[in-house]
């Protein structure tokens, strides 16, 4: 069965599509606005962990509204989960089987078991998130042993996420500060290619 | 890193063995009480599956609590989770990373992320449940493309489940009607191999 994951280069979509190789024919699936480039560096990381890469360009409707959301929430929690929600709806458009890299300790992105039940209902799919019975010490051990990753403050680690290019958009229609007011520092990881 | 997987010989927990495979060494470890030889079955089924093979003997004490508090409820749900989460304290004792085969749409046995936390806290290891991702579809396909199983009532499959030494022990302190109120009549079924 053909299945696609929801990638943006980091380590808990990577993880995701080494547990599912073995059951599903994989392709990685980054969902992006056109903004920028930057689903080219999911691109790269696909190739170097060897699976077929594709790229959804969604409306850029779906961006504003996000933005507009996480400018009056003042965090991005809310408006990351629409864009996450309209890219698995767009993918399960085009494939049997739909995945992200869901962990059990998200609070966002996260599908709820009745988001699940719809997207299956609706689109006629499976939705598996491989990683959403693992917490964060499972994770950071398997990725230890398995993923060659880089680190780095967010605006050095260029990968496929919705993050950078909201903040772009954030950018663009209002200014840097505002930014730095939804979006808080933290650190971003890259993956490489396997061990 | 050695992974104790509690199984039943059922779908679920043979699926999650498969899954967890290429990561982790299982062993499966089926809990029982000592009331009847069901347990053989798991390890048959082990055996078949090709993973290493580990029985567990719980205290009598906890089947009697649990039949006990199945009585009173007049279903069996509360009992099975008080069994469950008593095998993966003892699973937890003798393995780094404990596993089962909880679905994304089990009711019970369930283990909530608060459970999980406080096992991985108490006893240093990793819990994970490599199906709480998936729907009942996502996996009966998969157990479709890669078990053979054997079908049946409850009476007839003998797997290694806690249901049929709970029955046991139900039918020894009361009676064979007490059994058919506590448990519904419904399918089991057991894995026979892989395909």
């Amino acid at each position: 069965m053909e299945c696609g994951l929801l990638f943006s280069a980091g380590k808990d979509s990577s993880l995701s599509a080494l547990l599912l190789e073995e059951f599903y024919d994989v392709t990685l699936v980054t969902a992006h606005f056109g903004f920028t480039e930057n689903w080219t560096h999911a691109r790269d990381a696909a190739d170097a962990l060897g699976f077929p890469f594709v790229e959804i360009e969604l409306e850029k409707e779906i961006a504003d509204e996000a933005v507009e959301r996480m400018r009056e929430d003042g965090f991005p929690r809310a408006g990351i989960q629409q864009v996450h929600e309209a890219a698995m709806e767009a993918a399960a458009a085009e494939y049997d089987v739909i995945a992200d890299g869901t962990r059990r300790d998200d609070r966002v992105p996260t599908i709820s078991r009745a988001v699940a039940q719809s997207l299956e209902d609706r689109h006629g799919v499976d939705y598996v998130a491989p990683l959403s019975g693992f917490g964060r010490g499972a994770i950071d051990r398997l990725v230890e042993a398995r993923l060659t990753v880089e680190s780095g403050p967010s605006e050095t680690i260029q990968k496929g996420d919705y993050e950078t290019e909201l903040r772009e958009r954030i950018r663009a229609r209002w200014d840097e500060s505002a930014v730095g007011e939804i979006f808080p520092d933290h650190a971003q990881t890259r993956v490489t290619g396997r061990k």
